[in-house]
């Protein structure tokens, strides 16, 4: 069960399993999409399933979390993404009406990212063999950009921003299947994130990396990115920002909110330069508002990750391992 | 649950849900792939979730159907399949052997069927919640043909050819199922179908529509094809190719043949004169021995499959509903 939480058993088991078998010539490194050329165009491609619980949770569902992981995905490799398809394992019983609300969700969240969801397959199994409903998308998307976007690129120097307040998916997740309540529900961050990439690239900016922050948070993708580069990374916990419910939600459960899933939040590595340029281009998105810089990629050598604590304190921020990461996303 | 079995309470599922919210511009006719343009070249897309139980059976297993379905799923658009994603969805306590046999057997399907798996994903589920295992694929592949391959296209006059002997897939799975022993196992049809479609294309000759004969078998293939061109099809009982153990099997469990999944096994609609040089180019492919005439489109009007029995009597031969479909593919 533990290696299906983003940390570090299921790093070991993608490295040790599926790379080696599937790791073809177009597949750099492991990352969010894979690119390869068709017709002189550079077009990217990738896949998520979706299993997450409840299927409708406060500021999103299933249906639209489906489109909005596999856009996103496409976004982190700076692709515009176009089509999708779309793969329902749904469980005998399952009310037509659930369904029918998760696929308008999907058809609202696909039309609001511009993507059309054109190919599909529905299969349905033994009543207890499916928790109701999985989806499974994926997506083909375009590559505009020249750049190298992917954790070899980053360098010492690089700043770290994230486009908004983390841990909120995950937190509202959770707050549903504990039973918590606050004075208002913490809704899910769920959201298409390929127009806030795109506006960056017309921007001119030299991107170096891009990734959402899902299966083990802002932690997980720090971690993935040191050790990928072979840098060290050094973020500030007062610049991180995480919502006061969230912060309150994340202690009541013994969790840690940069380990939370966000389905809404990416970040961004690129030079010193053009960090403040980005944040404005940032600000000027949906949902980006708070967009902010939380540290910076170091002339050190030595994969790993620093978190300057508010008390000014420095540790390691590892990654989280197994039963630790609920399966939010 | 007779959702998901292929036959009419599928088509009405896909054709009232699905469709009215997905179908985009892309997406002509629910077909097996849907079609777009990316840098002036045709680019075929599609997606398949597989959930069929053994998990291995003669003469296959999950890992490479899961391959075989999406490369078949891409042939029959006329694409050359280059590139699939895998997306795992696994049970908690699936033995970490049963994970590597299948993904060993996905590599080599994929060698085999000329494609690499350049992306995935792995979600865990709770115990209980899985079923051991489900796969999804989707693929993407290059349409090279200028032909309009569809239901749209089958003309009176037309002659339908398919590949082999029908039923082995499904039967190999049910005999698994129901403990039914022969002399020998049945082994299933699984196979990819990409190198057959492609021979045929490159032959000139002038295919009208290409189905693979999985769920609903043969008989749902025609009739969708005939509801879709509202033309009325003929085929001859003593013409279609079943194997004798194929055929007791399917008598001792009370299955039509004809409506028994093949994964390995498509049909050909193209006009007479071309016939004879598709079957000789079928048969110099891998498994293909067996191919052959199995009927004709008519000049009558009126969307429905007529099926000259071994006595001679005709009868309708109409889609099978709901639950006489078991889920083996």
């Amino acid at each position: 069960m533990a290696h299906g939480g983003g940390g570090k058993l299921m790093h070991q088991l993608i490295g040790k399993m599926f790379l080696p078998v599937f790791g073809g010539a177009a597949h750099e490194a492991p990352h969010d999409a894979s690119v390869f050329e068709i017709g002189g165009q550079r077009v990217a491609f990738t896949t998520d399933s979706f299993v997450v619980r409840p299927l409708f949770f406060p500021g999103g569902d299933l249906g639209s979390l489906a489109v909005h992981g596999t856009v996103n995905d496409l976004a982190m490799a700076g692709a515009r993404p176009l089509y999708l398809s779309a793969g329902f394992i749904l469980e005998e019983g399952l009310p037509m009406e659930t369904l029918w609300r998760l696929v308008s969700s999907m058809q609202q969240a696909a039309q609001k990212a511009g993507v059309q969801i054109i190919t599909g397959d529905t299969k349905v199994v033994d009543k207890g063999k499916g928790d109701g409903m999985y989806i499974n998308t994926a997506g083909v998307g375009v590559v505009g950009h020249g750049l190298k976007i992917a954790p070899s690129s980053v360098r010492p120097g690089d700043v770290i921003l994230v486009n908004g307040d983390l841990g909120r998916h995950g937190m509202a997740i959770m707050a549903v299947r504990e039973g918590l309540s606050f004075e208002s529900a913490i809704e899910s961050d769920s959201a298409p994130l390929a127009e806030s990439v795109l506006a960056l690239l017309r921007a001119g900016l030299e991107i170096h990396c891009l990734r959402d922050l899902t299966r083990g948070g802002l932690t997980s993708v720090l971690n993935e990115i040191a050790e990928a580069s072979a840098l060290r990374l050094q973020v500030e916990e007062k610049l991180i920002p995480v919502r006061q419910d969230v912060r309150a939600a994340c202690e009541i459960l013994g969790l840690d909110p940069l380990q939370v899933a966000c389905e809404g939040r990416f970040a961004i590595f690129l030079p010193e330069r053009d960090a403040a340029r980005a944040l404005e281009v940032l600000r000027g998105q949906p949902d980006a508002a708070g967009a902010c810089r939380v540290g910076e990629v170091t002339e050190q050598a030595g994969a790993r990750v620093l978190l300057k604590s508010l008390l000014g304190t420095q540790r390691i921020l590892d990654m989280a391992s197994g039963e630790q990461l609920p399966r939010i996303c």
